[in-house]
């Protein structure tokens, strides 16, 4: 029993030792079965595709909801081989509360609600929790975790410019909000709804549904623009500067630093 | 009284002292209120909040002025402290040009002159004047202190790219006037009217409200947007090296420098 | 008659040697009718213009089919004089699989297939294929080459990328198509639908054709704008990084060390 | 007279000897006019401006053209001071084809051109050439100056790009215009026309006056704005560096090398 704990520990975690062969084959089958719900869960709210594939859909949801309950208890079954997670109680306790663990877990949770929902308004909202079984290949993915390590280090200074964003919205918006309101009353009907016009016009995405009409709210845009470039430098050099960093930390492994001025050569 | 004039001074300003806890407990309230303030003053223009809860917004309103008018009156007191403004005139009467000072100031002045204007017109504009206790934040804010600093710094540099954008900006709307004006007289129908196309063009915001439709202005337009690329490459460039320099300064307290070349180690 | 076959080799290939002055003649001629069928292809859609020269758009085609055609069949009778094809037949046909090659093939083969070809719709799909031709020129393009050794370079920089946008399109997309799909059912469509706003929120393109109206989506469009100007953040500064390599490395062509620290000088 | 030619001389040119001060005057006068000349130009197609002071306008244009053609006479017959032109014939006709000089000539050209002209269309299209007035403020502009530097530096580079851009737009408006003309023959006429489409997608403006519609459209249209901004990327990435590297130069105007490895201090 114990034996076969490990044999399926050793399979479910992408190892490198001898069981290598069959652990590979289970993970990228995971692999096509997340992209194919992804697939799936984007394709089923086309109207023609669900009405001529409905009974496929319903089948291959509930297959995918069966494979990965049994692929969480077995998970929480073997998870004691950690040694982080070595307790058979606290251990697995421990584990259902780590961030893999919670995303595998909201990834099936929903469809077990939505069997006793009765609203049809839950039910359609736990649809959409189903897209956190796309959050599970990020456990695979090099770009996952590379934007999470880069977010993590440059977490200060993304903090301070996307806050120096949010004050100059309230601030652009609160101006336009006095300048255009007189002229566009229906449009600019308030600060809130004159911040979407500051973020569209601060982010250069500009749709055309609210834009300035009068000579000053029109200086005011052009001034929002242009000042939003400059705002959004900052963030872009930030991580631009961070995942160049990264990039080039993974090239070089190893180092040698110059016997005279210390730097690295 | 000179012993309550150095307490209070200590609880108003961030000291590092013996009163630390007092000091933080009065800043953490007054950027709360002040955010507070924002979100009122956001919220407020939101035909239905300001219908529901009109009492409490002017309320609000009322606390928040007595609130500032004491502490702006606190502040004129105990600024003598600071050796600065020691002198208890001249003193004083400098504190009160002081850019931390005015802020302070054009944050209540409003609602004081609002209550003996009679015109309504002065009174919305005075309301514009509101946003200015969000400045107030700024003094706690380092993104603020920031931004201040890199734009003194490349000061030089950004009038520059400015007036680049600026004399650019005039040389494709007279041109674009001249190209488009005949065939919409209507949307195209003065050179400052066309610098709104201008400005949307280059920041690469377009609405989509105001475009040409001549081959020769189509084609002009298209140079515009990729001349415009390059042009905001200079002060989002200038920026970004700026914002760049001061985060790796402030990680970066002490440096030692090589003895063999004086570079940096 | 291999004396005749050495002659046109040189000719045909860009060479440095002895007959520099027919190869450059003859290669210029080759830039030049490449120019000339890339204008004709982009102004024979114009109704005015195909009507009026009719007669010479069909003769430039005949005339550069028949060019192309001689120049291919010739190329593949002295490819064995390089080195890489040497073997009379496997040589050649290992030559024919060659990307030039197959390009060449392409810009001509359309032709000869539209002649026995009755289906109007594939003729249209065929004429599509002549602007391979225009890939030709990409062998004399330093430009096109740079792109090729960047993009080869940055591979893996790049695929990253591009699956964190995907990535990300797919979740916001999901979202948004579950916050809007009631206000506007024939705009939301489906997710695919609401992919074509993704798309043109996160390029800050923003053609006003499908934009969010509730709050809820007003917001998640803000936060998707913001994300996605951070997002290409990543693409932008790995390819600036790799041309400068690029440009960088062809301006220096030889390079000393420092024999202290081994740094380039 | 040659005394006189000579004081002329200093005082035109911007000199830093003893008529320091007459040649400051003159010049602050003259960038002043210049000024004054934009803003006429900018204000005068507003039709209420020019109704209320067309007077203002005519006399002012008159004064300008006069001072202008007074300043150009007087640099004419004072350039032979300057050793590069200090033959009185051929050093002022060499003078006459200068950069500078065929600027202050384009400035005046117009006007008494126009006094002959008796097509109305051709006075309004020299109207447009008045704007070079303008281009003279360059002269006293770093800004401009460091442009042509830098666009100068970097020709090779720019061409390099522009030529990627444009070998990219043609492709992909190609491509467009077979896959959305049939939906949209009357947005998507020729493939000139969609070039317009190709220009703003690349730049991402998207006014939204012409975007596809169809699903294989809208892939592409997707497509070609994520590779846009990673093509516009190389011409930034170029101006910046261009940029840093000028500013950079400017403000380190001596340097020193290390002993050592010959790199600066």
């Amino acid at each position: 029993m114990l034996h076969l704990r490990k044999l399926v520990y050793r399979t479910l975690e992408i190892s490198a030792g001898k069981r290598r062969g069959m652990s590979l084959v289970f993970n990228l089958l995971l692999i096509t079965i997340i992209t194919l719900n992804a697939i799936a869960i984007v394709l089923h709210t086309v109207e023609e595709y669900n009405e001529q594939f409905a009974r496929l859909f319903i089948d291959f949801e509930l297959f995918s909801v069966i494979f990965f309950t049994i692929e969480y208890l077995l998970r929480l079954w073997v998870c004691v081989e950690n040694d982080k997670y070595s307790h058979w109680f606290w251990g697995r306790l421990r584990y259902m509360f780590s961030t893999s663990a919670i995303i595998d877990f909201l990834a099936i949770f929903p469809f077990y609600f939505s069997l006793f929902a009765t609203d049809l308004a839950i039910v359609r909202i736990l649809r959409l929790f189903r897209i956190f079984r796309l959050f599970r290949i990020s456990r695979y993915s090099h770009a996952f975790r590379l934007i999470q390590n880069v977010v993590a280090e440059k977490k200060e200074e993304l903090i301070l410019s996307t806050m120096l964003v949010v004050f100059m919205l309230i601030i652009v918006s609160s101006v336009m909000y006095y300048v255009e309101h007189p002229a566009q009353p229906d449009k600019f009907s308030s600060i809130p709804a004159t911040m979407w016009w500051g973020v569209t016009a601060m982010t250069t995405v500009g749709y055309g549904d609210i834009h300035p009409i009068t000579p000053l709210g029109k200086m005011l845009g052009g001034i929002t623009a242009i000042v939003g470039i400059g705002l959004f430098a900052l963030p872009t050099g930030i991580l631009v500067s961070g995942f160049n960093e990264h990039i080039r930390d993974r090239k070089k492994p190893s180092r040698n630093v110059c016997p005279h001025c210390g730097r690295e050569i």
